[in-house]
């Protein structure tokens, strides 16, 4: 047993490392916003520059965590069949100049405390997303979808429906050859539109009252849903490996009995338990009962398959009508969540720059499908404008919806994981997803003035950029 | 690369496992409170059930976690020497039958599953304690410190001195020949007080206006500072070997030059640094600047050998002037942190309780020296209580000191990982800890009579059991 120099607490590495990508984040989303953009942008772009950065000048750590969902398989790989770190790599990477960079990282010294905390931070910013969903459900009512009625729910079909297909066509011009589930999965990346930067813009522009505004957050909220039931069918085709309609049909009916049946019971029970055990004199119901039911609803949508992000959405729409409606106290649970909201989110975006391989974009055909899929995605979105119907600024409509965010980055990061995604075209969706996030606030403002007046009531709190007490 | 049946996210037994925690947690606090006891107690005893329990059905996941700190150690020995698991168990632990249970979860097929989950829950917990110290450090200001005046301090002084030299002595009658830095640890175990839980007491009688309760919790705070120093200048000592005059005046002055350092340059930075941040626009500041400076003055002190939570603490003290009185905002930085709080500190505690192996009670010797060290923890500190001069109520005062509760546990978890206290030892302070904590609120019931009017201010947020909105 080797007799360390002076006790060292295991998290020292890992209180440097939270501290550098908290630190990373709130400077990243300060110069991004001094330019009227989202946070989300500044957090991703600083991990790509940080990143890049480290990996070039040989810093071992950040190699490492730059690896990804590989470092954890090449972990649980050594550990099982004692085979130790570098032994794991070299069964488990390709040979290169690249992968011989992070053998030496991995051998290195500090390379098994490397590993400990890429682990730690990843599965940080799992929790980050889980997290993230919850609150995006707790932000989702029932009610709300009603009011905005069905203009909303054309935007999002048309929204879902027209870059899905899109994708598929040109996918099947660009990357002929590939398997059904590759290129519904990067359509399903296509599909997505982010909630949180959407409110963000129109708060800024202080046009979160117009009729626009609804109808886009209400047809994000759709969009959401269907996205959610996109990743489940595409996910657990990927996992099946076999295109059959009764894959597909088991696939969807396993969504829609979980969402329909957890939210049901869920909205049943909720009223009738949390009250009881409240008058029971337990401490802290809501947060607790709250993470809870998103924890498990979360194991038991991975457990049967699906992504356990949709749990954690599915418990966050539970619990918005009862918690927000019908239990009336001095603080919301959206509110008392808000600060460990903005301290553990962007680690998950920060991470998500960090892994994005900037060489991959050596190789000119990673540009080029960037480009495509940028093209793609932005026609998709647009067309979706007019089915908004008459009164409103089709073009508005079409804009709001670009944005990919969080939602399209969650589907990237699946599909990595799932090895259905290579670096090259995680790299062209990662362009993709900055590159539409980019472009919707200054758009926005050109088709839609500046309001005069500040809204009366605050926007709703957004989930990548809220404003808590600092 | 073995293909899993269907995705399964890494995260899915993380969240089991931190809601079976978070569960569990809530559970033992709110029975524990109905017989009107600290939850802190709580949360502990269900620990000890539930992994006791655990152990004794074969679970695996659960037997590999109550192993604690050492099941670190065989994980990076198998990396880095590429062993496997069981390899490096087999070469770490000792033989028996209690080893054989553990080299059978480690090397069952969710073994290495079972270690990441461990590994996360454990940092997770740290980061807790860290955070924990930091908030305590927010709530201790230089001038409250200045109003309980030399009373508190005299206190303070006795309540360490006292059982320190009686632990000493006791151990060197029942335990002779052990290290005087063992014997050391073991005194310094003794001389702590818990601030949350003498805190809580008297908020629960109602009677935080008292003398003796200012007294009390001025002396705790004294005794906080002091108790680090012991734990700088033990831990310090332990890991160089060694007693020499040197030895303890390096440790002294460098634990010393880092607090008066550190709380100094910091309390002259902070006023002049955050707002000048603040004015660029940077969101969430406090939040980001408090965290940030408690994780890298907590690295900090361990890189010059101190613990963690010493730089934790300073980062609170320096934080709690400038926080408190000079920005005047809405919400409080401790108002923001306390649901963060209420979710993350009760792993510690939960886990240390599952760290508790009730079969080295079937050891008399155990049985013998936790009735001894209760004995002398008692004494040591009711003692103590005379030096509060006249016009208070000196039992009360001696009574007050009592509960060991965190800051105990800090440092017999410490005294754990540097292993100088093996697990007899460890289990005995753990009931040391519990009996001290659990007699405390019935035995200031008797002496000090509960108030008739609920006192006109809340008292200050206690660290073990805040209320905040649920």
């Amino acid at each position: 047993m080797p007799v360390t120099p002076h006790y060292t607490d295991p998290v020292a590495l890992i209180l440097i490392a939270l501290m550098l990508i908290g630190l990373s984040a709130a400077v990243g989303g300060w110069l991004v916003q001094k330019f009227g953009q989202p946070a989300v942008l500044g957090e991703l772009l600083v991990g790509i520059v940080i990143g890049n950065l480290a990996y070039w000048l040989h810093e071992p750590i950040i190699t490492v965590i730059r690896e990804g969902d590989i470092v954890r398989q090449i972990t649980l790989y050594a550990l099982s069949h004692g085979v130790g770190l570098v032994g794991a790599a070299k069964t488990m990477l390709p040979s290169g100049p690249e992968t011989a960079r992070v053998l030496a990282a991995l051998g290195s010294e500090v390379g098994p405390r490397a590993v400990g905390v890429f682990l730690f931070i990843d599965e940080l910013s799992r929790l980050a997303v889980i997290f993230l969903l919850f609150l995006v459900g707790l932000e989702t009512s029932v009610s709300e979808m009603r009011r905005v009625g069905h203009r909303a729910f054309s935007v999002a079909v048309v929204g879902v429906v027209c870059p899905m297909f899109l994708g598929l066509g040109t996918l099947a011009i660009v990357m002929p050859g590939m398997s059904l589930a590759h290129d519904l999965f990067i359509g399903g990346i296509l599909t997505a539109t982010s909630v949180g930067i959407t409110a963000r813009v129109f708060h800024d522009l202080g046009r979160t009252q117009s009729t626009e505004a609804r109808i886009i957050l209400g047809a994000a909220v759709v969009d959401d849903i269907l996205g959610l039931l996109v990743l489940a069918v595409v996910t657990g085709l990927v996992v099946h490996g076999t295109v059959s309609f009764w894959g597909i049909s088991e696939i969807t009916l396993k969504a829609i009995v979980f969402l329909v049946g957890s939210i049901g019971a869920g909205l049943w029970l909720t009223p009738r338990l949390v009250p009881r055990i409240r008058r029971m004199g337990f401490r802290n119901v809501r947060l607790i009962f709250g993470l809870g039911l998103a924890f498990v609803l979360s194991w038991l949508a991975n457990r049967i398959g699906l992504a356990t992000i949709v749990g954690a959405f599915a418990a966050g729409l539970i619990l918005e009508r009862f918690f927000t409606q019908e239990l009336e106290d001095e603080h919301s649970l959206r509110e008392v969540l808000s600060p460990l909201e903005s301290l553990v989110v962007p680690v998950f975006f920060v991470l998500m720059g960090l892994q994005v391989k900037l060489e991959t974009f050596l190789n000119w055909h990673a540009i080029e499908l960037a480009a495509i899929l940028t093209v793609v995605a932005i026609i998709g979105k647009l067309v979706a404008g007019p089915a908004a119907g008459r009164g409103v600024s089709w073009l508005s409509v079409g804009i709001g919806m670009l944005p990919r965010g969080e939602v399209g980055l969650i589907f990237a990061s699946i599909g990595k994981a799932l090895g259905v995604v290579d670096d090259t075209v995680f790299s062209a969706i990662i362009l993709m997803v900055v590159v539409t996030t980019l472009l919707t606030p200054p758009l926005l403002g050109l088709v839609m003035p500046q309001s005069d007046h500040k809204p009366p009531t605050p926007a709703p709190a957004t989930t990548t950029a809220t404003q808590s007490p600092d």
